[in-house]
């Protein structure tokens, strides 16, 4: 080859749209494919979404500080989330694990008694799957097929001006617990007598390491009958996450920093760190909540919804990404999320 | 943990059943899970086969002697090859892959060539998938979707007293290739000044490098209104793989040595390495030819096709699986597949 990019040029998302830029899709069963949280196939009439996601040991979780039994559970989880933000109700997933021999047979029964905790919790089956030996470290490769009804299924692309910015439960907490388990593996390798105390931790802790899909959300809408305009899972921070709603649908938004729910334990944590708790929920990711716009006439129905936060609303593309400070000061929305080759 | 049992008492197969044992499920839509070559699920009265692989540098492929590009068409066609062993029509696969920084952009675009000529020489649709950086080597997972008429699916363990034993194109060549390429290296290292001459090996390094799914095989049987009774892709080996059939469907076999396809490139390859050609269609892998069977009174429907031949039949449980050498032994037949964990 006579040139040489670096992958890291192109970054995750660059990386992909560039490798795909020339997929054409012919199947006629394929309704929606590459670019969204999920694919959406249309067989016979009748729409399954489907969504994989691989995880390597070093990359996306680091062996010291997280329990196979969680790993497994999260494994899972972050693809429900997937189906769960193109509106379809989980059904089944696929699980591959590439697996060095420093694993025993019980570590891995542990990582398949969270993958079925999850399989239980929210009720989808184990289908299939690979299993296979690694030279190093362990791979985890995970596909989930969900159902939605005909055409109900809910892109990144239809966000329109005036539509409410909404997002579930809270933001930011993923983030401060992996700052957490980061320093405490620190001061374990510097010092292993001294014990940790995460008990006074435990709810940032939870959401790094046992993430949960707000399937509860999809619930809600759907007995609500609302149908959100656009709608995408908060995997790589609240700003990476909205700009890819606002750029696929040609819009622009603003968000209020005093609407942007985030934990009391998170924002407690944040400032014993020093950090600016906005901040971790604008670029941590790895809260798999869901981001999602809806119409202002929906407002109502969710308003009582505890779960449900408006944090802005939608705007003409050429007013930009902006978010109004407590303060009172806007600034451009940057995508600061997760960038896998930096 | 109090005990410690290694991955490699249990073996690849060994490890999925033991992992899966309590599996339960639950889905409606689940119709048929883990341990066939794909699962089938029904969604709205409508039924889809999925399946899943994961490749790793190293343990499946060696990137010395692989092409990116044949890599890419080979992730694609190992999957579809499982579709079609469910006998149904592949329609579009996911592919997630895990590189590290050694890649180039340009590499990876390379890679990419490859799963695209795949799809569209299937005539299937790359609808989704992830990018990750890897710490170490090239991981590549592919999930793969077929459609397949309601109930037309055809799993391993259907084989019945008496049906005939089948198998598309030849065996032991993909093996072949595997070898001389592992020659070829061994030479390279020693003295890299030596330029192989691969020109007359030309079709055992095909076989290798870029396998085809036995699609037209389906094809044809539909064509023909032959349902097989069981079917398997010949991914491990012949031996470990009819035995796959023999013990899902609790029948014995009886197969005739002479009646096994082997290319005539392969036997004299074989020979040159002072090996039997009919032991490297038993234990060589990855050839992604169909092993089936079907009903005698089918025979005659598929005697003129040039691609399958007859090689053997079904016999009750208790007569074991056997063996008819050219020299008229009796030899029992044995799993000498391909273990991961070995």
């Amino acid at each position: 080859m006579s040139s040489r990019t670096e992958i890291a040029s192109l970054g995750e998302f660059g990386l992909i749209d560039h490798l795909t830029r020339n997929n054409e899709t012919h199947h006629a069963s394929t309704v929606l494919s590459i670019g969204d949280d999920a694919a959406v196939l249309d067989h016979f009439g009748k729409q399954i979404v489907v969504t994989t996601d691989l995880l390597i040991e070093g990359v996306h979780f680091d062996m010291m500080y997280t329990p196979l039994r969680h790993l497994g559970y999260k494994s899972v989880v972050v693809n429900l989330s997937d189906v769960c933000a193109m509106n379809a109700t989980p059904a089944q997933v696929t699980l591959s694990v590439g697996i060095s021999n420093r694993f025993s047979v019980e570590a891995l029964e542990e990582f398949y008694e969270g993958v079925y905790a999850a399989c239980e919790k929210y009720n989808v089956d184990l289908v299939g799957g690979d299993t296979s030996t690694s030279d190093k470290g362990f791979i985890i490769s995970v596909t989930a097929i969900g159902e939605v009804a005909p055409d109900r299924f809910v892109k990144r692309d239809g966000a329109k001006k005036g539509d409410l910015v909404c997002v579930s439960g809270n933001l930011g907490s993923a983030y401060l617990g992996l700052l957490l388990m980061e320093r405490e593996k620190k001061i374990f390798l510097e010092s292993p007598a001294v014990q940790p105390d995460l008990e006074s931790q435990k709810y940032i802790l939870q959401r790094l390491l046992k993430p949960e899909a707000r399937k509860d959300i999809i619930d809600f809408l759907e007995e609500k009958e609302i149908i959100p305009t656009s709608m995408i899972d908060v995997s790589d921070g609240l700003s990476s996450d909205m700009l890819h709603i606002c750029r696929r649908s040609c819009v622009g938004c603003v968000l209020y920093e005093e609407k942007i729910p985030v934990a009391e334990e998170a924002r407690q944590f944040a400032f014993k760190l020093s950090l600016d708790p906005t901040a971790c929920a604008l670029s941590g990711g790895e809260d798999y909540e869901l981001l999602f716009t809806i119409k202002q006439e929906d407002y109502d129905k969710i308003v009582l919804n505890e779960q449900i936060s408006v944090i802005g609303y939608i705007t003409d593309v050429d007013e930009g990404e902006h978010i109004i400070t407590r303060s009172g000061n806007k600034h451009a929305i940057t995508a600061q999320g997760w960038n896998a080759f930096k």
